[in-house]
């Protein structure tokens, strides 16, 4: 960019809104370009503009595309199909399912719009490469009971992709190939015919294709389109392969660690060198597609900053006296993994491994809890944060977010926020607390999880979590005194787990000292001064007196 | 009512628009008096018809008014202010405030529309008797910046009242009294000229008055005014005096408690003769105003009845066999009370007190947690569940809400639910879990309980819950075993406290059979097979073991 721009980094809707309240005349009209706002966030800037009198414009045609003389083109290559190996339903199979749920809708959609990528790719079980870190392509879909339109750039379809989507017939379960710009005026035409009603979520429906529909023909009772809410809910072959994928990926986290706590002392690694390494960790493993997005390797106060990735200017030198967090993820043909975990090498203070011991309380809180099916992640998300308000520590960001099959790292609508919707067994989730101290240094914890069914003593349908991320926890860092026994006790099932199932996938690969790393740091923990510790040395005494007893007698 | 009427109970929204779905032709419009339905109302009932193709018309002109020749007048007195001694804002302070808010809104709104019946009695510190066991009249209000129109039935307001609330002048601070019945016209006519705007809350203004407004003339950015949201934080005297009828409400329980402990053996008790000896008990209490709400008395089954409260028909003998319920209230000049306990005179099974115990672990949870300000109701609501949970047992109702001064004993906008603000220190909440097994029995352990600030280790602005509400739980009914030391301290310390304050006000009503009772009751409870207990036998062995020695010796 030259300097006519001016980059914000994190902008939100409440600041790109106050901006252009100081900076736009009250009265005057604010126009946006449709492509690129959802229906929710063009709400969400009427709401924040609502005080200012300021009308916002829907303006067609992008005005800084119209400057931008050398922009990238759309890549030419990279559309894919998955093989059968990573799927168990095949896109007919998939396509016949939602049109079920739209047979079942009381309000009798005649189509179905899918404007967010994901919502195309998994419908496909196709994958892209245009946007950094998530393996999607630029689509559309409009779907009805006996047609299927897919938008995207006709020039990236191969012969052998036309035969897979079967684009040469004409009938409910082949492809038509539409061109991605022709999605509007298909549309257009869509609708003009009366007694037609497009189902559309209300969260992610871009607000061009929206407003070309009239309110009489839209159907705007979810805000997640039936593939979002059905995608959720991952099969058997995808909990099996995403499961498989993060056992690789432990390997990797596991690989970094032990090296780093070999390289750290000599004092030549630094932020980058370490995100480095991971990076090169994780491409080596089977079915690697590079990491899922930025990895944030972030030592002391770095570490207590939003979004921070290393950068040359930045990156912090690696010693003994801080502490290390690394937050990152991979691509792999078969999932997509996102794990944080935090570390010191040297002697941490008593405040960080309070702090560190409470996060993994909250950590510990949501993963073993017990629920009822339908019960949503924002109802128990404060179980991730109760230890800390306990002593006066909160954290500023969510709780955790759902997990694709080799998709965004990022994937709604599952997850502990508001809008999310209610947990199923199936459902992948991060689970996620932390705590970051200004200038001094952060601390997250983050593992995923999938949602399982739960035996209960008098009830049915209730489930659990089952962490499917297996890295242990720095030792030096917990306080288990502070851990109640039925944390302590998940925690010492979870290292057995980790033994089980990361244990033989390094032997496998030949990582003996990855191994011994490994089974050193999952080693059972016991609470000190515990009853059992504290019997214990009373019955010492009795044994002593009755050593005694026998001497003297 | 005749034959003609059909009484439905508990109908809900849904309920209802199922009825008109199956009974009116698709296509035909369904009329409503504007007059009865929320603008939240409304909308469900939109949202619950939107699949049907049925129009809903507002129709001014109650249909039903029209037909009811015998109807009751609205009482012809009752309408009163409340004394000095109850409260600490005069109405003048309370009008102040309010248009402080509504000046520092950036919408700017002109106007202040209160429908809400305790709306406007808080405003004017002001009571009456229109609704069974809610001390509310029949008003409106619309305050301006420099008006206050009241209105209510004009025959209603006496000399004194007129005179209290300055109705013969005009100014900022004199109310003028406007007819009940004119507050459609009134708002008509303060709405025509041009730049006024009027702030309503969305979840209870009156659908009459909210269509007679225009969307421009409108502000509804918040679900309840600003006087609910004042309203929700009582003030040092309204928390003081409401603590106050607590410990008079409490005597009255314990008063029921110790006398049916005595009577259930002999055989002669019902549900019906225990509620009124409970209801007997509060009237004879300082400053009563009667029950809050109609006393919910159940043994065995009817416990896990919805809404039960006992009849003629219904009302059990009270047995040493059955569980029984009780959920009361009071209303007194300085607070509404609202308490629920189960108790068990003879041998409770081990899953009745399993279940007992893990509805008290959830009320205990809840009251013992610490978090930060503005943490609202509905992300802990689930501590109130876990305990049931975890052996697959929950419960079909909220888990709390908030409660007035001599006001509604459900007084929104607190409480637990999705639609509730955040909780502030000095809001009041009840504290609500329970279970009940289908034709057996029903458990629900009710507390009221203020918001207070908490000293934490490391934070500022962390809140607690103090439990107001101060009555012993059944001894019997509790399995320490499953209490977690925290629970248990947290129950002890609750027991001390009915000790400090409640014996007092026993001993000052010469109350000493029921002291005895309340003391017995609050006896600490220790933990059987806990550290303590265990380690004192290993103790014991050893003092043995040396006594052994000495003797020898």
């Amino acid at each position: 960019m030259d300097c006519n721009w001016e980059l914000q980094r994190d902008a939100s809707v409440s600041s790109v809104a106050e901006w252009l309240i100081s900076e736009v005349p009250p009265g005057s009209g604010i126009g946006f370009d449709p492509f690129l706002f959802s229906l929710k966030t063009r709400e969400d800037y009427g709401f924040a503009l609502m005080s200012s009198n300021h009308s916002l414009s829907s303006v067609l045609g992008n005005l800084v595309d119209g400057v931008w003389k050398e922009r990238p083109a759309i890549p030419p290559d990279g559309l894919v199909r998955l093989p059968d190996r990573v799927t168990q339903r095949s896109w007919q199979m998939k396509v016949e399912h939602i049109r079920s749920e739209m047979a079942e809708s009381p309000y009798k959609p005649t189509a179905l719009l899918l404007s967010a990528l994901d919502e195309t790719a998994w419908l496909f079980n196709m994958r892209g490469g245009d946007i950094p870190y998530n393996p999607f392509f630029y689509s559309y879909t409009l779907l009805t009971m006996d047609e299927i339109w897919l938008f995207v750039h006709a020039h990236r379809v191969t012969e052998e992709l036309k035969v897979y989507l079967n684009a040469s017939c004409h009938g409910p379960l082949c492809v038509q190939l539409k061109d991605y710009d022709s999605v509007l005026g298909h549309l257009q035409t869509y609708v003009a015919p009366p007694g037609v009603k497009v189902w559309i979520g209300t969260e992610y429906t871009n607000y061009a294709l929206y407003e070309t529909i009239t309110p009489e023909e839209k159907l705007m009772t979810s805000s997640y389109s039936p593939v979002l809410t059905t995608k959720a809910v991952k099969d058997e072959t995808e909990q099996r392969i995403l499961r498989d994928a993060h056992v690789r990926d432990a390997v990797a986290v596991i690989q970094l660690l032990t090296w780093l706590e070999k390289a750290v002392p000599g004092g030549k690694e630094t932020e980058l060198t370490a995100a480095r390494h991971v990076d090169a960790c994780r491409s080596k493993q089977q079915d690697s597609r590079g990491p899922s997005f930025e990895t944030i390797s972030a030592s002391g106060p770095n570490a207590a900053l939003a979004h921070y990735s290393p950068t040359a200017e930045t990156s912090r030198p690696l010693t003994v006296d801080e502490m290390y967090l690394v937050d990152s993820g991979g691509q792999y043909l078969d999932g997509t993994t996102d794990i944080t975990r935090t570390v010191h090498w040297g002697t941490p203070t008593s405040m960080q491994r309070e702090a560190f011991t409470r996060v993994l309380m909250g950590n510990i809180e949501i993963s073993r809890t017990v629920f009822p099916t339908g019960t949503r992640g924002v109802s128990m998300e404060m179980l991730g944060r109760r230890a800390l308000w306990e002593v006066g520590l909160n954290y500023g960001h969510g709780t955790g977010h759902g997990v694709g099959n080799y998709f965004g790292v990022h994937e709604w609508p599952v997850g502990f926020q508001g809008n999310n919707i209610a947990f199923r067994a199936g459902m992948f989730t991060s689970i996620e607390p932390g705590y970051y101290k200004a200038n001094d240094f952060g601390i997250r914890i983050e593992d995923v999880a999938v949602i399982v069914p739960k035996e209960t003593k008098y009830g049915h349908n209730y489930l659990t979590f089952d962490t499917v991320s297996l890295v242990p926890y720095d030792r030096k860092l917990i306080d288990t005194a502070l851990l109640s026994s039925q944390q302590l006790e998940w925690l010492n099932k979870y290292y057995e787990t980790i033994r089980r199932l990361v244990g033989p996938e390094l032997d496998r690969q030949q990582l003996r000292e990855e191994n011994d790393w490994m089974l050193k740091n999952t080693e059972p923990l016991a609470a000190p001064g515990s009853s059992a510790a504290a019997c214990s040395s009373s019955l010492s005494l009795v044994l002593l007196l009755v050593g005694l007893l026998h001497s003297v007698v």
